[in-house]
């Protein structure tokens, strides 16, 4: 059977004020009235029957997810105690479902992108699906297709062809600089990581049992009494001791047999206020609008966000972000967005933490 | 007897998205957690019994100004259909506490100001009361000590002392240029026009009869079927019909016998957010926060305003204005704070009247 797994586990401090500790990205509904984890849940329609779909993610987040995605069984709801990195996310995911479908091909999703248009994310999961199970010892990762020279993603260049827009993996690569950026998109032979996989549930926890085997150990205990252990203090004393260790650096870049399928896809990391506004189109004057209510008199080049149409009126002012939440704005020169996330520790420490 | 008759008829546009036409500016809880109209009948403690004190503003408000002001009663609540204006608000208030009190005492206060210090508010409304009842048939203003060349009022030219800090008016002035402002300034014989009266509520009613005789009769007759009338169609057809007309324009600078009673106070007309914000002392960056929680990062020079302590960062943005209400956010550069007013009608045409 296909099981798929959505990673939503992080945080998100640079969304801040609408996300917060307590209510991460995934939650955060700026898209067609869904939160990031229904659209990523909806992506999968037609790929994954229900029962077989799985979230891993914070364990103060269970509630928040189980009301957000009905349909599944509250079982495929997986609540690490800690955050420990995506390869022992990955990894007790994986334990858990070899133990319900040995046999299982399973796939990894995020939960904090757009992907557009669903056709051809659609079509290239299938084709990821079917490398998996045909060459079943194999490690299958999406690489979205470059359209610009972005430096803020890793890349992945590609070798050997194996079938149409499958080829093995030549070699992963960290952020580039500009420069190298612009050689990878005229190459045309570079992908980006979209940190998206597909492979044998076996396939995987054999190469984290070669690759990382005091991880595996550790895993396998947890994967074989988590009914039991799940939400223990137990399981969080477990999951401390599990070293941090990335899918990327701690798997994938080592591992024997890994193959990249394309995806030609609009993918877009909501990494920032900045990325947020990318995904929309502007107005003759460069202002967008995510689920708000604008009004821009003498303004160019502003955003302005919130979940709940708010209205913002702005009146001769430029190149401004503004971010409305039910008790927080945030009004950040546009240009300054990455500073959001280190202004949230102070916000925590002088305004208390329901703000964090 | 004397009696207060506080005037809290104004909509206050300026200071959207506080103020809109179902919540004027009077109503506005942005100092010591109390509204305007509520500090303006705290000022009046120890003047006037709270059964003396009156409140005319527009019958849309009434119940409003009953739930602010619980001490007063409520037939002391005069509910205006439609403004026709300063003259006619006085004069319509006059007949009823004529009425009541044929010889009462009045005097005539705004809502929409801070005053400041107390003490010197009360001695001067005290000087003014004993000048209305000493001379019995004078109208008497108060004057504000200049302390700076303010463009934007209206002047009083004092004349002959009459006792100490008081005066004959001499002469009413319009707002001046910024040439002329500094040369009464320095002359020393000018104050601003508060808005503020005292008299013998019989001897306005004559100045009104005097010189406004159609809007006397109209009045009159308003006053004698009040009880009857408030709230009638009737009522509303006979204020349309009642000219238009400013207390200073119709009366004041066409009355016989006018004095001016000097008040030296702190007094700022709250007419835009420039000027709630120079109601407060900035930080070290020149930003001032009135009512909300602001954090500034790099900035400088920003005003944030809101009633209910909501949390503002701005991180790289100066001399911006934010304005936070429950449905609406204004972000304004704050030399532009004068086009809020103008921009109202066209929130209310764009996104609906709920918004005015």
């Amino acid at each position: 059977m296909r099981h798929a797994v959505i990673m939503a586990g992080g945080s998100g401090t640079r969304l801040w004020p609408l996300s917060r500790k307590r209510r991460p990205k995934q939650l955060l509904r700026l898209f067609e009235g869904a939160s990031l984890l229904q659209l990523a849940r909806r992506r999968l329609e037609g790929l994954f029957a229900p029962e077989n779909i799985w979230v891993i993610t914070s364990a103060n987040y269970i509630d928040q997810v189980a009301a957000e995605l009905p349909d599944l069984p509250r079982g495929n709801l997986i609540g690490e105690p800690m955050g420990r990195d995506t390869a022992n996310a990955i990894g007790l995911a994986a334990n858990l479902l070899a133990r319900r479908d040995p046999d299982a091909t399973m796939a990894v999703f995020t939960a904090d992108h757009i992907i557009r248009p669903q056709e051809r994310f659609t079509a290239a999961i299938q084709a990821g699906l079917e490398a998996a199970e045909s060459l079943p010892e194999s490690l299958v990762t999406f690489g979205i297709k470059p359209h610009s020279p972005q430096t803020g993603y890793g890349y992945i260049r590609r070798g050997a062809v194996l079938g149409p827009g499958t080829y093995r993996v030549a070699e992963f690569k960290e952020k580039p600089t500009r420069a190298v950026a612009e050689a990878y998109l005229r190459s045309g032979a570079y992908y980006w990581n979209s940190g998206m996989f597909a492979w044998r549930a076996r396939a995987i926890l054999a190469e984290i049992g070669r690759l990382l085997p005091e991880n595996a150990r550790g895993l396998a205990e947890l994967g074989a009494d988590w009914a039991q252990l799940a939400g223990t203090e137990a399981a969080r004393q477990q999951f401390e001791r599990l070293r941090r260790v990335s899918i990327d650096f701690g798997v994938m870049e080592r591992a024997a047999r890994v193959l990249v399928v394309e995806m030609d896809c609009d993918w877009q990391d909501l990494g920032s206020w900045a990325a947020v506004a990318a995904t929309r189109p502007a107005d003759a004057d460069g202002n967008v609008v995510v689920g708000a209510s604008g009004l821009f008199v003498q303004t160019q080049g502003n955003v302005v966000v919130s979940e709940d149409q708010h209205l913002v009126v702005m009146i001769g002012v430029s190149d401004v972000v503004v971010v409305h939440s039910g008790d927080a704005t945030l009004v950040c020169r546009r240009d300054a967005v990455e500073q959001v996330k280190d202004v949230v520790g102070l916000i925590s420490r002088s305004h208390g933490a329901a703000y964090e």
